[in-house]
């Protein structure tokens, strides 16, 4: 591959929310004020069983929305763990995933592709409901032309359809869209799909093989601005 | 849930294979000579991984069979633990899930269920070749009328089709046929199709939250005949 100008032939950008610009693990503190001692392992496992089930009830044809899936998946992470949870607490630490916190420089960078004239979108597995009250939270709604849920279709990524929807609400070809995602599961099946994808990894992790390679792999959102975008080595 | 008697109302057992009948972690051992002090956590990862993108695949339509799925999922957990791993010690390790071990009870156990007259079948994710290999390897090839693979499908667990395969090459209803398997989210999509389901839990864990409960709870195979089965307690 190559070292291509990231920005240079797209007419969008498309981002994943959960884990891309806001931060799933920003929950560990509910967590470990409920359950001392067992915050990060809670929050690791319920992250985990999350996406598992997403695309284990998509496969089976059982879609349930992504906050009975949330809610879903600490039961599981908690009785895993041996930990008591109340059902009151449940719906309570379910909450936090409404208030996650955006990554450092997410507001910052938002800002700035948007300058260049570049319509920027989510695409996300949570419900509309969910989305908007993350966004609206951190005070991002302004930053976005779309904010597009699974939700209509009931069924996950990485499924080729959900990639679809943003092809469809934008009116942008799929070749003609940058996707990121930190997810490289996401990534993967965003590739598969046809869009450019841009990896984006934080913390130096190894890609999935699920034979397909990103466009690019990026440590930050600053480096889609900067086209410091190393060449994808997975 | 009352306490029936499993094995009064059915015509016929499908038994999943990896983790049910044949223990995968026996792997660990191969992955401990290549990588000394890392045969656990490459164990650990590698099926995981094996799983994830099973799922994944399935999800992204781009089906690959489930040689080069455990293939990929082994480079994944190397380079996830930073490890170096030759090509011809990829194909090598791999091989050892051709020679999985049997929990210790299965080959008792499969003879017994056998002399009630009930036909017993494997249903499994691993493509023909791979099936006949495992259960040729440990001499248990005559305890089974039927070896089931997804491969003709081209899509594996928990999609419905699956488990319609083994009604449709039993030729007996879904609801009189138990369905076997130690893995919670095989037995949850099994449950959705409507099998009766038999989870395996040799080591008291949590089962997942899909929405579904299974019939009975095992604690190992010979439970089945001595209807030892404890209460679904999920």
């Amino acid at each position: 591959m190559s070292r291509a100008p990231l920005l240079g032939s797209i007419d969008a950008i498309v981002f994943d929310l959960y884990g891309t610009l806001f931060d799933v693990h920003s929950v560990g503190a509910q967590c470990e004020a409920a359950f001392p001692g067992q915050g990060a392992a809670i929050s690791q496992l319920w992250r985990q069983k999350q996406i598992e089930y997403t695309w284990l009830r998509s496969l089976m044809g059982r879609y349930e929305d992504f906050e009975r899936v949330t809610e879903d998946a600490l039961r599981h992470a908690c009785r895993s763990l041996g930990l008591p949870l109340r059902e009151g607490q449940t719906q309570e630490l379910a909450k936090a995933y409404l208030t996650l916190s955006s990554f450092p420089e997410v507001p910052s960078a938002l800002e700035r592709l948007r300058a260049l004239g570049l319509p920027l979108a989510i695409l996300s597995n949570g419900s509309p409901r969910t989305i908007e009250k993350v966004v609206g939270h951190a005070g991002l709604k302004n930053s976005f032309a779309a904010l597009i849920s699974v939700d209509g279709l009931r069924i996950y990524k990485p499924h080729p359809s959900v990639y679809q929807l943003a092809v469809d609400r934008l009116g942008v070809s799929k070749e003609r869209i940058l996707f990121v995602s930190a997810n490289a599961w996401d990534a993967s099946g965003a590739k598969s799909f046809g869009f450019r994808v841009a990896w984006l990894d934080r913390t130096g992790r190894a890609f999935d093989e699920l034979g397909e390679i990103p466009d690019a792999v990026i440590a930050d959102l600053m480096s889609l601005l900067l086209d410091e975008s190393r060449i994808a080595d997975v």
